[in-house]
C-alpha cells in the first residue's frame, strides 16, 4: 500500500486520478488539493465519485499533503512548475500531467511555453510513455506524463521507427479529439451549443503537443524528424484518434508483427487485426490504445490509426499506470482495458 | 469462486454483463450463447472488450453452459421463457433478464405481453430487486431482473409508500432513457440520424413497463395503485431520469430521513442533499441509483428525482447484484458506485 | 419595407434574429449593436451567416440605430429594461426578448426579478403569445416576447382553458430544453463535457418562468391558476419539449377539436393526428409548434405534449412575428413551418 | 415556373430536396415517388415538413411523374440507373443524385460498382460540381450529381491544380462526415447507441468516392491524379469536413487569392481569412462551401480546410442548384448561405 496525494484535483484529469484511484487496491488517498473548490466534499463537487469520496478539498498548505510518498501534479502548465519543485524538495515522488517536464531540452519548451524555472530538473524528468520507458519509469523521482496526442500518436510510430519498418521524413498526423481535452474550464468554443454537431480542425499547424511529437519520434529514429499535426475537436466528451500517413515499404503484415514483437505482454496495447480499424466509443474508461494498419495500394503510402481515451490512456490513466511503474506494484494496478460501451 | 454463463451475450445487455464480469473477482465465465455471434469472439464483436475475452461464442448447445451454476438469460422476452424454463430443469438458478417473469400473476403478463407458458413459476420467481427483495432473492431459484424505468422509480416511491408518507392516489412519472433502452436492434428510430438532437415521449399511456411498476406499488402501500408513466427518448447512450409527482404533506426532509433509514447501509443508493438534482451523465457504468426530493411551495406538490444507469442498475448490474446476494457473496461485488464522468 | 435594428446582437437570440432577417423579404436591418463584439463583422463573429452580413456590429450610440423603426431589444433581462424605455421615446416601437415587460404587474415581476423602473410600462405593454394576441400586438407600441417554456406550455394550455375542456387545478407541466436555451455565456454547466450525455431537472419548483406561465393560464380560465413546472436540461442543442398532465373529463377528439378550431388559418400551429407525438428534431429552425394529446385510460388524466425550437418560436421567430404583426405584413412574412431533419 | 418531381423521397437526400423545394420560389412539385412510402402523407412521413406537404408518395406508375420537365432521381446506385433511362427517354431531363453516371468512362464505374447498363449515357452526363461546370450543366440533359466528399475536396483543390499552384502529386485527403451520410437504412453502424461518442476511420484505402475524386483531379491537372483518402465518422447528424495535405511553393495568400478569382461571383463558395478554419456547425442546411488554408512552416506542407453541410451542398442543394442551371433560372433560387447555426 502506497500513499499517494493529488495537487490540483477539481479539473477533468484531477477526477479522472480519483476515480482509477478510487478503485486501486494499493494506493491510498491522502490528500487532494484544489485551490478552485477547497473545503467542497469531493463527491458532492464531482457527483460521479461514490460514498467513500466524502473527504474534503483540501489547501495546498494541509499537512495531509506531507504524508503522501507519490504526488500527482494535475495543474495547468507554468502552476506545476512550482508545486513539482517544492513536491521533489519535500522528498516526494512526482507524477506531473502538465507539459512542464515533457521537454529533455529547457529550450525548447521555453520556445512554446515561456520561461522555465529550473533547466537541469528538464533534464532529470523521464517522459512517462509507460510502455516505452518502463524502466527509466520505475527508477524515477519526477515522470512527465505524456499529452494525449502525444500518446496516441506515439504509441504506432515509435516502434516502426525503432526498427526502419517506415521513413522518418513526410510523417503526417491528423488527429482528433473529444471535448474534454479542453479542460473543464468555461469557455464558449466549449459550450455545448458551440461544440455539438461541429466538427473543426483547430490550432493548425501550431499546436503546441507537435515538438514534444516530434521529440520522441526523433529520439526514436536516431534523427530529426519533423511531423505535420492537425488537431481536431470532435462532438462527443472523450476519446481520441490519429489518422497517421507515412512513408514506407514495408506490407501491413511487417508492421503488425514489429508491433506484437514491440508490445508483447503489454496489457494495454492492443494490435487489431487486418481489416479492423478503431473506435472511440470502445476506449472510454479504458487504459487500452488500439493500433491498427492499411495499406493504400494506389499510392503504396502506409495509413496507420489509433485510439485511446484522452482523459485515461491520454492523461490520468498513464499517470497511475507510471505510478504502479515507480511503486513497483504490476503496472495495471486499478486500471482496466476494458470500456464502457455503448 | 462461483460459474456463471450467459444466454444471449451479443446485446447491450449481454455486453454490459460481459464487462461487469469481466472485472468480477469472484465470477468464472462457463459460456457466452449467441445465435447471431456463435463462432466470432466476443472482444472481436465487441471490441471494448479485453484481451482475456477472445473466447468465442457458443450455441445453446455447448457443454460448457452445463458448468454453470448460475445462469443470465438476456434474451427477448418470449425467447427468454423457454431458455429459463430448460436451465431450471438441468438444476441451475437463473437471473433472467427479461420481462417473462417479472410479473407474480401470469394473467397480468398475458395481458401485455401474450400468453405464458408456465404460470406457476411466474409466482415463484423473486422480483430482483435488489435493495427492497435481497432476502427472497438470495433463496431464489429464478430471479426476475425488473425492468429499467420500474427500477428508478420503485426506489424512490416504494419506501415511501411503506410508511405512508406518500398518498398511493395521482402518482405521475415523468421517465426519460438514452437510446441503449432501445437495445442494438437495427431501427430506424434508433438511427443517430433520427435520434440524435431530438426528445420525445414514446408509448405515452401505453408502456408496458406501467403494470409492472404497479404491481410492485400496489404491494408497497397494501393497495391498489394506479399511476400515469410517460417514457420519453433523450439523444444520449445511456442514463435515465424520472421525475416523480406525488401528492403529500410530508416535509422534504422527512422524505429523506425516510430514504436514509429504508436504505441504511446500502452502498448503491444515494439520498442527495437538499437542494441538489442527480444527473445521468454523473451514473454512466455506475450500480448506484441517485434520487432527491423537492418541495413544490406553491402547490404542495412532492417532486422525487430519481437516475440511474439504465444499462447497470437498470439492467446488468442489478442482475450481478442479484447474482451475489443468490451466491452469498457480498452484495457489491464487481460493481462499483463510481460513474464515468464526463 | 420596413427597416428594423437589433439590441444585443452577439448572443443566441441575437444570432437566431440576424439568420431569420437575412431572409426576410420585407425588414432591412439598419443596425446590429454588440458591447461585446462592436467594431468585428457580422459573418466572422457567426460563420454561419452569409457572406451579404458583411457589416459590422456597432454600438448603441451609433446613429444607425436611430434610422429603424422597429428595434429587437435581445439583452439579458434589466439590461433590456433602460433600452428599452430609451428606444420608445425615441419613438420607435419595441419587440423585447426579456423578460422585462411580460409581467403585467410590476410587481410580480419585481419579486421574482428585482426591481423595476417603469410600472406603467408594464402594464402597457403587450405579451407577444402570437397566435392569442395578434390583435393587440399589431397596435403594441411594445410588444414582451414570451419565454420559451411558457409559449411551448401556453399554446396547449390557453384554449382548453379558455373553453373549460380541462380543470384550472391540477395542472403539471414537465418541460425540457436544448442547452442552447442557457444562452452564449460560458458557464460550466453548459460546457459540452458536462451536458453531453447528461439528463437533468434543474431549477425545480423554483425556475422564473412559472409565475410567467400562471400569469397567462389564469388570464385564460378567468380565475388564478397554480401549475407545477419542472424544466430540465436534454443533451441536444436546440428542441424543447413540454409534458403536460392535466384534469379533464373531455376525450381527446374534443381536445383536437377544440385546437383545430381556436388556431384555424394559423400556419405555425399544426394538430398532430391521434397518436402521434411531436419530435424535437422535426422542428429544428422551425417557427411552428407541433401539439397532441394523449389519454391516460388508466387513471383518466389528460396528456399534453407540445415541441418547438426554442430559438424560433420560443424567441426570436416569435419575435419576428410579433414584428410582422406590428408593421402589418403577412404574420408569416421570413418565417417557417420547415424543420431541418435530420 | 418549373415543374420538377422527386424519385426515391423517402430517404434523407429526398427529404432535403423536399425542405428545399418547399421553399423555392419558382418550382412546382409534380409528384414524389417511393415504394417504401407510398401512399403515406409525405408531411406525417417527415413531421418536419410543413402543412402545405400534405400531398402523398405516390407509385412509379403515377401519371403526376409525366407532368415534370424535370426529375430528381434519388435512389440508391443500381436503382437509380434504370430510372433515369426511363426519365430520359420520356423526354425530361434529369438530375441523378446516386452515382451511377458520375464516371466519364463506364469501365471506371464498373469496377467499383458493378455492370452498368448505358456506357454512351455515361459519356453525355455531366458532372454536377456547380461552380466548375455551369455552362456544362446549363445544356445538359442528365447531370450527375457529385458525391458529398467529391464536391468537398473538389472545390479547393480544383482551381490549384488547374493554376499549377499546386503539385499533382502527394495529395492525401483526410475527411470526416456526419451520420446522415450513411442513410436512414436501419444498420447497426449507424445506431446512435453505436455512433454517438465514437470517431472512426471507415473503408480506409477502399472507399469509392476515391476515384471519383480522382477523375475530377485529372481532369484539373490534365494528367493523371492518384490521391490518398481516408473517411471517418462523425458523432453529429450533419456535417463534413476535409483536411487536405498539398505538397506546393505557394504562399497561402497566393493560394486564398487563387480561390477568389476563380470563384468570384459564387455566391456559395466562401474563402475564409487568414488563421480561419471552417466549422461544420455554421453550415447546417447552408448550401455554401467554406474554404481556408494554412501553411505549415516546419515542414512546408499546404494544408486546405473545406467544409459543407452533406445533404445540401453535398448533395440535395447542389442538385438544385444544377436545377436552376438547367432550367434558366438564378442558380441561387430556393437556396441559402445561411446555416442553422447552433
Amino acid at each position: 500500500m502506497v500513499r499517494a496525494a493529488i495537487i490540483g484535483g477539481s479539473g477533468y484529469t484531477g477526477l479522472e486520478l480519483l476515480r482509477i484511484l478510487g478503485g486501486h487496491p494499493g494506493v491510498e488517498l491522502t490528500a487532494v488539493t484544489s485551490r478552485q473548490a477547497e473545503g467542497r466534499a469531493v463527491n458532492e463537487f464531482f457527483p460521479s465519485l461514490g460514498p467513500d469520496l466524502d473527504r474534503k478539498f483540501v489547501s495546498l498548505a494541509d499537512p495531509s499533503l506531507e504524508e503522501a510518498e507519490f504526488v500527482f501534479t494535475a495543474l495547468p502548465h507554468k502552476a506545476a512548475m512550482e508545486a513539482v519543485i517544492q513536491r521533489l524538495s519535500a522528498g516526494q515522488r512526482v507524477i506531473d500531467l502538465s507539459a512542464d517536464f515533457r521537454f529533455r531540452e529547457a529550450s525548447v519548451y521555453e520556445k512554446h511555453y515561456g520561461p522555465h524555472l529550473d533547466h537541469d530538473l528538464c533534464a532529470k524528468a523521464v517522459y512517462g510513455l509507460a510502455e516505452v520507458y518502463a524502466e527509466e519509469i520505475a527508477e524515477a523521482e519526477l515522470t512527465a506524463g505524456p499529452g494525449c496526442y502525444p500518446t496516441c500518436s506515439l504509441l504506432p510510430l515509435i516502434p516502426l521507427l525503432r526498427t526502419g519498418l517506415i521513413e522518418p521524413r513526410g510523417i503526417i498526423i491528423n488527429a482528433a479529439s473529444g471535448v474534454s481535452g479542453a479542460g473543464r474550464g468555461p469557455a464558449i468554443g466549449s459550450l455545448m451549443a458551440e461544440a455539438g454537431e461541429d466538427f473543426k480542425a483547430y490550432k493548425v499547424a501550431s499546436h503546441r503537443h507537435r515538438p514534444e511529437i516530434e521529440q520522441e519520434l526523433s529520439r526514436a529514429a536516431g534523427e530529426p524528424v519533423k511531423a505535420v499535426f492537425t488537431p481536431h475537436l470532435v462532438p462527443m466528451s472523450r476519446g481520441m484518434l490519429a489518422t497517421i500517413y507515412v512513408r514506407s515499404g514495408a506490407a501491413p503484415e511487417e508492421v503488425r508483427q514489429c508491433w506484437q514483437e514491440f508490445y508483447a505482454g503489454q496489457p494495454f496495447i492492443r494490435v487489431l487485426e487486418a481489416g479492423q480499424a478503431p473506435r472511440t466509443v470502445a476506449l472510454r474508461g479504458s487504459n487500452a490504445c488500439h493500433i491498427s494498419v492499411f495499406k493504400d495500394d494506389h499510392t503504396g503510402a502506409l495509413i496507420l490509426l489509433s485510439a485511446l481515451d484522452n482523459l485515461v490512456k491520454g492523461a490520468s490513466g498513464q499517470a497511475v499506470q507510471c505510478l504502479n511503474l515507480m511503486a513497483g506494484m504490476d503496472q495495471g494496478a486499478g486500471l482496466s482495458p476494458l470500456g464502457l460501451m455503448p
